[in-house]
């Protein structure tokens, strides 16, 4: 058995709690500034809740920092506690963001966290870090009991993933929102470019993406850009589109992989 | 059985000759203006090599236009036939493009056709277009032998889905070659991601595209932005980022979204 405290009360919270259920880990309390919030999950979730940071128990294995990235620092310094792990949940700041105490480690799931859409970390892989062996054990045994894919990713390269994943992820779904907008306002179905999408994602897997690139603007095909752009009202998607057009252009691959 | 001659020698001829084999459509013959091309397809495929435009059989039931946008109208001026339908491909163009032929009609696969990726028509969603009540019989009862997902879709609708088939595909495969740019550089598995974009492309089509919207933009997390323009080397991939974050921002959708 595995004790932790969670600190926090957003989505990662949430997310941790109900991917804790149905595992030998026993969450033994939640604390956050939210009040409110907290009281909410505890009773929900039939959890212990903490109304002050000075009452968090102090022999936990965990303390699970699920909260934003710049109150890691200031929540890590309060605790008082006894050598359990704290751990933070950022995909961008250092380890060492966790100053004050002795055993730090770093879960950062690579998943968007909504509350809508998100379904368990079975298959999401989590970047872990630690700043002992020791530590890395633990961490790697608790990750172990939530994912099937963990993967042990330092602070540099967890920042690259994190730049990455927001370029791929939070880009490509405003590219989709902007598009869908356009057929929306011709009363034309979205659902119809699923095929396309799936497959060209499937493909970016298998194939190197530049070498599959298709459209226009690969083959500098000045008619049909202008074409595209005669139909565009919204004004950043049109600044985007020519954007896009030079970098598909210009785009020269890394000599390892050209 | 459907008789058809295919006129080009590109991707598009190369896809609709692979997607006849096995289906009761006949090609009777292959022209295209790169003579070499033709000959090696024809041989390849085991086609009737048309060597001039003159000696294109004036009796077959579809006459494909597999050419590129620009040569629709004139190689559709120059053909000499009997009656049989003039059949365009291209999501860009109106049907009267083709001009001087009294049966048209146009055949649009919405699908990325790559030597190297493309398989089969069977799930790509097909638009098409005719003329007459009766053409769209014809050229229908073509499509539906290729495809199980066959969709009237007029010249102005078939131009807003080019168009949005090309922010999403194109672009997005493009976000993908840069991002895993900077992973390579860094020597970080590109591979990790393929879990967060999977799921993040399906729950496109389940949610609201702009309400599952996540990242530091929509937040207006200036710190993080900057720490992930500081890593940026590529210029058109920093100019990309600070323009998708101000049009993520920005973003609102129509009315009957909202």
């Amino acid at each position: 058995m595995i004790t932790a405290v969670i600190i926090g009360s957003g989505n990662m919270a949430h997310a941790i709690i109900r991917a804790c259920q149905n595992t030998n880990i026993e969450i033994i309390g939640i604390y956050s500034r939210k009040i409110e919030n907290t009281i909410e999950i505890a009773k929900q979730k039939n959890i212990n809740c903490i109304e002050s940071i000075t009452n968090i128990p102090t022999d936990a294995d965990l303390y699970l920092l699920c909260v934003n990235d710049d109150a890691i620092e200031s929540v890590s310094n309060s605790l008082i506690i006894n050598g359990g792990l704290v751990v933070h949940f950022s995909g961008l700041k250092n380890i060492n963001e966790i100053k004050k105490q002795e055993n730090k480690a770093v879960f950062w799931p690579i998943e968007s966290i909504n509350k809508n859409s998100f379904v368990n970390f079975k298959n999401t892989p989590i970047c872990i870090e630690a700043n002992t062996d020791e530590n890395y054990r633990i961490i790697e045994n608790f990750a172990d009991r939530l994912s099937n894919h963990v993967l042990n990713i330092n602070t540099e390269k967890r920042l690259y993933l994190h730049l990455a994943a927001t370029i791929t992820n939070n880009f490509s779904n405003h590219l989709i929102t902007l598009a869908k907008n356009e057929l929306d306002n011709k009363g034309i179905d979205y659902g119809i470019l699923k095929h396309l999408l799936s497959n060209a994602l499937n493909n970016s897997f298998i194939f190197e993406p530049y070498k599959i690139q298709t459209g226009p603007a690969i083959r500098n095909d000045l008619n049909t850009m202008q074409k595209h752009l005669d139909l565009i009202e919204n004004q950043n998607l049109r600044a985007l589109y020519e954007l896009f057009s030079k970098s598909i252009f210009e785009f020269k691959p890394n000599k390892n992989n050209a």
